[in-house]
């Protein structure tokens, strides 16, 4: 398999794990949060800042590479780590969740789905077999396969349908991966907030023996309280000895409990996005650098960071100006520091695994108890 | 006097010196370009990297920083050094140029100008004595008097009104001075395009005695040729042991032409301006990082390049799809790029200074030799 889990520790409370992810560009401290690099750059900051930050791996989505320079021409410049200069692992997400959230969604059938691009008008046909080659032409280390993610609220019918369908594409997405010995295609577990289609989604899914699991359709509008509740059921039924992602999740609290329940991987726009808008995290909760209250204020965004914003003694003061006269480096020092902010989360929810000292944890952590 | 400039070496083929400029901040190997951080930010860039690409010294705008977020509040965030962590040496520009070009102005008097803030719509007035208390609280080592800088074209009267105010309000800015010992009043000749006017203008400004002369009203639409005889005609003329600074200019061939009329000191804004719309300067010339060409090419901006861009492997087919996708990476590395292109062009110059082989420049940059 193109991906292998080593389990180095497990918490004696929870399911929580420590582990080395495997992959055939590095490894990976598990449980990991990945930057997400939508359009193949994680907005505003160099490769060597997000190493230096301590990402070891990155998320980029195949939707919008396909759309936008082509999954080709990606293929064509060495793949998408040489594209991208990111040296280490990747994970491409397979678009299925962008072709209904963003793009003209013309058609959903059998097959797959077919979309209007967003870029120049053209029609583009996303079954199993295109997502696959998308994804092998990308090159990244985890591939997803090609999922029908009906947004929450959903009535149980289109649920049904979009459940077999999942299960359906992901045997295609096996038979259409070309490239298994160096991209590992994880299976998605679907099935909304329903614990009876959660159920049959895990065991369709867990019935192909592949690298690694993901838990999708979580915090698409559920609540905080459903998402723990779908992961806690999920989660620690996944394959013990292979990675469990929990795809697009989430606030610090929401890791904290997805850890807990077993998962090992993670992907979040939230530290890049949040921060490009001025709202940045700390331990003690998230503050929004545009507010008044920030402008004559010499400290730092958190006192005690190492971030290169807070390390390089960037003020607040500083930082709202910059906010507020449209500079770019605000949205860069900010979305820098937040990245480092989870890092900082992850590194401290491993050590609290490894000294099987879970509950240790929220006491660096205030964020944790909040609501 | 607050800054101190060493001649170090000359040519002995035209008026071009080597020099070490001594500021209250370290010091400076003349000539010198200094990147533009308008509003205290040299746009998409950390002060690190600034540093890192070879800059020593950087410009600030007293116009912006006044509007946003104001004077008092820079002074009483311990200044602008210690407020956008650049602790080596800053100019700030007064303002008159962006008072006339870039605000609601109001009227011009004798005593000054009054427009209306761009930021809050509230009426500001910029006099002589409000021009040196707002650059005093800003604190920058080499601060600029209030002058009266009218576009390329003006009639001959209002050439005439200009000139004379620049000089009286020279005379009310060394008055009002607050902070002579470690902040550098420059003069600035202005004159526009016209030789008697430019004339009068460096006897009236050099009967000042003062740490440096600046040469302002240049590149204000009058044509290369033109702000190279004009550069030409004065640059000599000012006090050899004090530095020259040519404002706001400019491309290759005029930071050229300049250095070899003896000016010591320059700023732009084109190597972050145009980094920002994706066009990129290489010693062949400039390229247009949006271009189609680039698709597919998977060479460097410029081959040989050391910018954290080129060195990094960062291609043109990358950055065109960071631009076409509107990705902040592809303004930064584009910015970074340009940066370094202009402080490698300085590098070359003094090499060619301290070995006396000007002729030997325009080898290494073929885009000298270009119209």
């Amino acid at each position: 398999m193109a991906v292998r889990l080593d389990i180095l520790a497990e918490c004696s409370t929870n399911h929580a794990r420590l582990g080395r992810l495997i992959t055939p560009h590095g490894e990976v401290e598990t449980p990991v949060f990945m930057p997400v690099a939508t359009a193949g750059s994680i907005k505003g900051v160099w490769p060597d800042q997000v190493r230096a930050i301590g990402a070891s791996m990155i998320l980029g989505n195949a939707y919008h590479l396909l759309l936008r320079p082509g999954s080709k021409r990606v293929a064509a410049m060495g793949g998408l780590h040489r594209f991208m200069r990111w040296d280490g692992p990747i994970l491409t997400d397979s678009g299925g969740y962008q072709a209904f959230s963003m793009a003209n969604l013309l058609s959903v059938d059998e097959g797959g789905f077919t979309f209007r691009s967003i870029i120049d008008g053209r029609s583009i046909r996303l079954g199993a077999a295109e997502c696959m080659e998308v994804q092998n032409d990308l090159g990244a280390d985890v591939i997803m396969p090609l999922d029908d993610c009906p947004p929450a609220g959903a009535d149980p019918a289109r649920l049904r349908l979009a459940l077999d369908r999942t299960h359906r594409w992901l045997g295609e997405c096996v038979r259409h991966h070309a490239r298994p010995h160096d991209q590992a295609l994880f299976g998605i577990v679907q099935g909304g907030v329903d614990s009876v289609l959660r159920e049959e989604s895990l065991a369709a899914v867990t019935a192909f023996d592949l690298p690694g699991y993901a838990i999708g359709g979580v915090a698409v509008g559920e609540g905080t309280e459903a998402i723990h509740q779908t992961v806690a059921a999920v989660a620690p039924r996944l394959p013990r000895d292979r990675p469990r992602y929990l795809m697009g999740v989430g606030y610090e609290r929401d890791l904290v409990a997805a850890v807990a329940a077993g998962v090992d991987m993670f992907d979040c726009v939230l530290p890049t996005r949040n921060g490009r808008n001025a709202r940045v995290f700390t331990r003690f909760g998230p503050l929004n650098l545009r507010n008044a209250c920030h402008a004559e204020d010499p400290g730092p965004i958190e006192p005690g960071c190492d971030c290169p914003g807070c390390g390089g003694g960037f003020s607040r003061a500083y930082l709202r100006h910059l906010f507020l006269a449209g500079e770019m480096l605000g949205p860069i020092i900010a979305s820098v520091h937040n990245l480092r902010h989870y890092q900082r989360l992850m590194l401290d929810i491993r050590r609290a695994i490894s000294e099987d000292a879970w509950s240790s944890l929220e006491a660096g952590w205030p964020v944790l108890a909040t609501a």
